[in-house]
C-alpha cells in the first residue's frame, strides 16, 4: 500500500508540474500548431492569396520548376530542399553562375515559414507571396526576369489549365505564380511532439525535455522564439554582447539593425545556423544566442537541456509527392547559363 | 448491308496491316518493356547487384542526396531531374562551380538507361552502377572524392540501417552508393503506348502514328534505334555525312569514332538533342539523322510522320515520393562550395 501511495503521490506531482509547464509555455508566448484542420487552415491561410487544392498543387510544380530559372537549373527547391529540412545545407546561398548570396546570408527553411511575421532576414516582405518574388529575380539566384518567367510557364499548354483551375482563368502572371508558390509553401508545416504537449498531453515530451522546455522559458529564448513558429518577429541582434561572427558577411538587419528571429521548429535538421551561417553546432549556437541576446551565460548542462528540448521540435515532415512537369516547347525561351 | 459489309472487310484490312505492321517492328528488332513483372525484374534486374526493394529506396534517397556532392549543392537529380524526362534541359551539363561539362555535352536521360548496352556518351562504363560512380567524382560535376562521399553518408546513422537492409550488413562503401543508385534507376522504365502496340494491341496506336512508324522503319532509322531501348547501341557516327554542328564541343566518340544512341523513348520531353544538345527542333533533329546516318534528304512529310509516331514513346513516368534525407551530424564533412 505504501509504494501505491507513493506512486500516486509521484505521478500527481509529476502530472502538475507537467500542467504548470503547460501553462509556463503557453504564458511564455508558445503555441501550437493546431490539431484542428479548419483552424490550421484559417492560421496559413492568406485572404488576398485564398488557399485552394489546385492552386496548392499548381504551387508545388512550379515551387520544383527550373525553368522559373535563367539557366533552367536552379528551383525554389535548390536553395530550399525539401528533402533536408527545406535548406540547403550550405553557409552561403549559392545560385545562378553560382554566385554566392553578396551578404553572405544564409537560405532559411521553408518549412512553418508561414508562421514568420515577416519573410527574409531583414523582413522585407511581409509575406511568402511577396517574398517568393524576390529569388526568383535576385541575379544571385534564379536571375530571371518577370517576363520570361510568365513567357516559360505560359509556352508550356498544360500550365495553362492549371492556372484557370488554381485562379479561375488561364491568365499567367508574375504575381500569379508567385502566388502559387506561397500557397504551397503556406502548407510546409510540420506538427511536432511539442505541439501535443502544449495541446494537452503530457506524456509527448520526456523528462528530459521538459527540463530544456523550463530551461528554455526561465532562460528567456522565449522572448523572441515564441508564438507558432517560436521565431518570426523582428529581433535588435545583437543586443547584449557583440555577435562573434559578425565579420562574416556585411549584413546588418533593417534600417533598425533588427533581424528576423529563425523558427527553432526542426533546428536540429536545419544546420548551419545564423543569417550568415556561420555556426555548425546548434550547442554553440545556443550558447552564442545566450550572450548576444539575453547577456547570460548559459552552462554546458543548460544549453544540453536547452538542445534536448529541441528534439520535441523534430516535425513531421508532409509526404511531397515529386511533381512531372511539362515538357518545353518551341516557344519556350532557351536556358541562358551565362 | 452493304455498308456493314465494307465496314468489315475495310476493319479485316485495318487489322492485317496493323498485324503486319507489328511484325515488321518486331522483324526491324522494336522490342517491348515487358507488362509481366516478372519478366521486367529479369530484364532490368544485375545479376551482380541484385535489385531489391530496400536497395531501391535507398538509391532513391542517395539518387536525391545533395550531401554527395562536394558542394552539398548537386545530386543526381541536378542534371538528370526526373521532374523533367530524367534531363537537365540544357545544351550543355552543368556542374560544381557552375563548370560546364568540359567536351560540351548534354546529360542524357536516365529514363529508360536501364536498356542501354553501355553508359556515357562514349560508352564507356558497362552499366548503371559504373555510370554512377563517375559524375560523382568529376570535377566539373558532383566533385566529390570517393572517401569523401563514404564520410558523408556514414556520418548520419539512419544510413547505416539502410545499407544493412539493402546489402546485409551496415558497411558503406563507395561502390555500395553507386550500386544502391544504379538500383533505383534500373527501375526507372516508361512503358508507353508503343509498348501495347508491340504485345498485341492494334489500337494503342493512331492511323497518323501507325503512319510513322512504317516510315521510321522503313527509312531505316530502326537500324540503331532498336531494341528495348529504341536505342542504346554504340554507332559511328557521323556516317554519311559531317554532323552540322560538330563545331560545338570536342567530342569525337570512343577510340572506333562511334557513340552511343540516344534512346527514343520520352524523345519529345528531353529536349534539346544530340551529344553537345545543339538542336531543339526533334523536326530537325530527326532531319540531321537522315542526313548524316542514313543518307537520306528525308521529306518535310516524312520528317512530321516520324516525329508523330514518337507521341506513342511518351512512357508513363513513375511516381516518386520525394525522400526525406537525414540530417547532417557534427561528423559530417563540411560543404566546400570552392
Amino acid at each position: 500500500m505504501k509504494k501505491t501511495n507513493t506512486l500516486i503521490v509521484f505521478l500527481t506531482l509529476s502530472s502538475l508540474l507537467s500542467a504548470s509547464l503547460m501553462d509556463d509555455a503557453k504564458k511564455a508566448g508558445l503555441k501550437p500548431i493546431p490539431t484542428d484542420k479548419k483552424e490550421l487552415n484559417k492560421l496559413i491561410d492568406n485572404p488576398k492569396n485564398p488557399l485552394n487544392d489546385a492552386k496548392v498543387r499548381l504551387g508545388k510544380r512550379l515551387y520544383f520548376e527550373p525553368r522559373l530559372s535563367k539557366s533552367n537549373l536552379i528551383s525554389c527547391n535548390t536553395c530550399h530542399n525539401l528533402a533536408i529540412g527545406g535548406v540547403d545545407g550550405v553557409e552561403v546561398a549559392v545560385g545562378h553562375k553560382w554566385t554566392t548570396n553578396p551578404h553572405h546570408l544564409n537560405s532559411p527553411t521553408v518549412f512553418n515559414a508561414v508562421f514568420m511575421d515577416k519573410q527574409f532576414w531583414d523582413g522585407r516582405a511581409k509575406d511568402l507571396e511577396e517574398q517568393a518574388q524576390g529569388p526568383m529575380q535576385a541575379k544571385p539566384e534564379m536571375a530571371i526576369s518577370k517576363k520570361m518567367a510568365v513567357e516559360r510557364i505560359s509556352s508550356m499548354p498544360t500550365y495553362k489549365k492549371e492556372f484557370k483551375k488554381a485562379f479561375g482563368d488561364e491568365k499567367i502572371t508574375f504575381k500569379r505564380i508567385a502566388d502559387a508558390i506561397g500557397a504551397f509553401e503556406r502548407t510546409l508545416v510540420t506538427p511536432s511532439r511539442f505541439d501535443k504537449f502544449l495541446a494537452g498531453d503530457k506524456k509527448a515530451l520526456s523528462k528530459a525535455e521538459k527540463e530544456g522546455l523550463k530551461t528554455f522559458i526561465s532562460k528567456g529564448c522565449s522572448s523572441c522564439h515564441n508564438g507558432v513558429g517560436l521565431g518570426g518577429s523582428m529581433q535588435k541582434f545583437p543586443i547584449a554582447k557583440p555577435y562573434k561572427y559578425s565579420s562574416i558577411g556585411d549584413f546588418k538587419g533593417d534600417k533598425k539593425g533588427r533581424v528576423k528571429t529563425p523558427t527553432l521548429r526542426n533546428i536540429l535538421k536545419t544546420a548551419p545556423y545564423f543569417h550568415n551561417g556561420a555556426v555548425w553546432d546548434i550547442k554553440e549556437a545556443v550558447k552564442i544566442m545566450g550572450e548576444t541576446q539575453l547577456g547570460t551565460k548559459l552552462t554546458d548542462k543548460e544549453v544540453d537541456s536547452i538542445v534536448t528540448f529541441f528534439k520535441a521540435l523534430n516535425g513531421k515532415i508532409p509526404t511531397i509527392t515529386y511533381p512531372k512537369l511539362p515538357a518545353v516547347t518551341l516557344k519556350t525561351p532557351k536556358p541562358d547559363i551565362k
